[in-house]
């Protein structure tokens, strides 16, 4: 049994921090890096690559809506191509500040809003893709388990990762529980390493109100923003490495 | 006799307008496109990329301070290590953008005040060189001649061409008649031209009180931020084309 | 016979300049000017108001979505009291930049798609309403006739005027034809003029598709962004003139 | 005795916080409010007005060079002209969305950089009073003692209050110790409590390498941007309440 941790990070900007990211960098094996779309610059990138070019953690590009002021989690209206050429200067923006940090950029996660959209917007999905395939450096996807975006990167030819999230409740179609319904959170670390534990040896996650579903992942995504996320996190490591999980990243 | 005409171009941003891109990409043989710092933003790149690409005019990344509402025009305090990651960002969004537009980076050109900075201080200018020089595909850099620039790049083992001003006097010493002295612009089109026919006849470039002076370039920066510029800077292509001077691209 | 004729102007932006700002103060009698939100910089709001007050044109605040890439024609989510919040904060900037310019806020008309979003919803309506009646100097409201906006500042006691458009063509609902259907503009400087005209002597606008209907307005909107706008309004000013309607403010 | 207690607050933007502006507001009785410029959105000048006028703290603007990546430490080279209109926008949209806070600005306190050129720069010292002056609603200067902006302020006729720093040293000529010397910070806050005990007992300033020197000052500036910080400013509080100064605005 074997899983990736991936989590957020480098979300800081100029003088203000986000997140414990050294600790977060000893916990996950997939970094993704904010591209100062939606957060970060051109210091944080570098400081952000560096730490995870020297821990050995694979880093990729984790692109979003160019909004700071909402964290890329307002939908910004936009063509699919211009979603896409937005994400291209994103990518490439980092993998600028990757070349002189020693860094290499190995897969694209999209962020926040842009993420959503592209759950179930196959024009957004494909332009997306089309922006990672057009980069040099057989760039891989991290898309989440289920979406338009996992199915258009495959139609592409992309290398396509999945993921789940590890504090999440999910429904029998596969999706995610609402924020706003009971059984969306899962707070306690046990009981979110128990889920991927049970998923990890059947293939099928526990759902809210129906059987257990099979769903493919390769990773977990796992947050950091806050003291208890970081917390939750590192117990969610320790459980799984305790049963013998191998926590080593898709790459 | 053969010289290339270079021109800072893609400086529009959102839907402001600047200069006349298209008319200029038929005059020169190297576009300096602006990055997303001083100008520009993901569509302005594409658009700009591909029109030069279609033309087959060669292209430069221009980065430059990240600080639209002064277009570059200000020193930014920062180090040179805050430079050179400015730096490496700007010309990677550039590259990503061109990497879905077909086009291809060949050489950077800095813009503005970071180009002044870069003159003088060779600690801001081997931060920069650093930068271009980490990135992938043998970019080139385009300075201006006597430089403190143009040394570091040589020094570095980049390939570096170097620039004259079309429309600038120029000093016994090398450098440009300040804009605050009489003799600092030329304004006629025919004397321009003239003059760059003296220097690529001879090597050696008119002054200002004094003998003519040595002088290595292998490109004219031509401007192209006003109807005035652009009928200025097609004159001169005539001017040189009809004294069999070749305008071709210095890669 | 008296109508008033404003335009959106300074929407300028650091080194980029919008529309002929000056020639159009010599058209209109109202301003709407941007306040650093989708368009303009503190030095851009200084020229604007110092011009508008030469002339004796009155002045308005235009705030819009802070989005100066997508020139506030994107509808950025946020909720009601945000967007009061936001206006609110516009409108302060151009009041606190025409404190040192010399010049005075006499009304407040929302921009692009913030004025689309408050035409249709009450709520972001009662907000941007809100946010204008705290503002110190009794501000009045100018709102597209017909709209939310225009019925929620009159509900919240505000002073409001009403405008219509020179060149756009009317349905019978009093709504404005879609750009995308046939009739939306109107290019013809003559035949906007006589619409105005028909609609002053009677209080009637003609409409595609049915009988003139009643119209409130105390304002014509006219644009300056191109030169054949600018030329446009030239040419209904003088139109409107030269049949005895009198061009004068609405404060 | 009696003194003021100021603290620069409201430094948060969009998803990241800055500092513990709740625990501040217990501390303070003077807030200097970000206005958007070097910090700060709609959202957080709205939350920062509402909490300080909630708990009856005056509130000062706190406008700082628009830089947020540089947090408005950096000098953005600029006319004093330019920065008096920079100065001004940012006092108005704090006051914009004062009006819908319910809250009212009584004085101005510029920020970092801005701050730091003002104390020598007479130009630009008159340019920021200037700004101020212009405003509505008599606000006051808060100028930190002995510099050219409070010698501005007088000059000029605004009403002129002077602050010292309570973790600082002061060298003879009554200017701070530079941050690279042995004795700029004072780390211990009882140190820096028995200070200011002695200065406002006695109206002089233990200085380094010298004796007292007389200091005018009607406030103290603590700081609360991290844990240390906020609990300095707590024990400083308590050991002049103890010691019965009484701590009150200055207005």
């Amino acid at each position: 049994m074997r899983i990736d941790l991936n989590s957020d990070l480098g979300e800081s900007y100029g003088p203000w921090s986000m997140g414990d990211d050294r600790a977060m960098l000893d916990i996950v094996t997939s970094a993704n890096i904010a591209c100062g779309g939606h957060a970060s610059d051109p210091e944080t990138m570098f400081t952000t690559l560096r730490l995870a070019a020297e821990r050995g953690v694979v880093i990729g590009a984790h692109p979003g809506y160019a909004d700071r002021e909402g964290f890329g989690r307002r939908v910004i209206p936009m063509s699919p191509a211009e979603a896409g050429r937005m994400v291209a200067a994103q990518i490439g923006a980092l993998a600028g500040v990757a070349a002189v940090a020693g860094a290499v950029i190995r897969y694209v996660k999209p962020h926040g809003a842009l993420s959503n959209v592209s759950m179930d917007d196959r024009a957004m999905a494909d332009a997306i893709v089309a922006a990672v395939k057009a980069q040099p450096g057989d760039l891989a996807l991290l898309a989440i388990s289920g979406t338009e975006l996992e199915e258009a990167g495959r139609a592409a030819g992309l290398t396509v990762f999945s993921e789940i999230f590890a504090d999440r409740g999910y429904l029998p179609n596969g999706r995610l529980v609402p924020r706003s319904q009971p059984g969306a959170m899962i707070h306690d670390a046990g009981a979110a390493a128990e889920r991927l534990l049970r998923f990890l040896e059947t293939g099928k996650m526990p759902v809210l109100g129906g059987d257990p579903i099979p769903l493919r992942a390769q990773s977990v995504c796992v947050h950091g923003d806050s003291r208890g996320a970081v917390a939750m996190a590192r117990e969610i490591r320790s459980a799984l490495t305790a049963r013998n999980v191998e926590i080593a990243s898709f790459l």
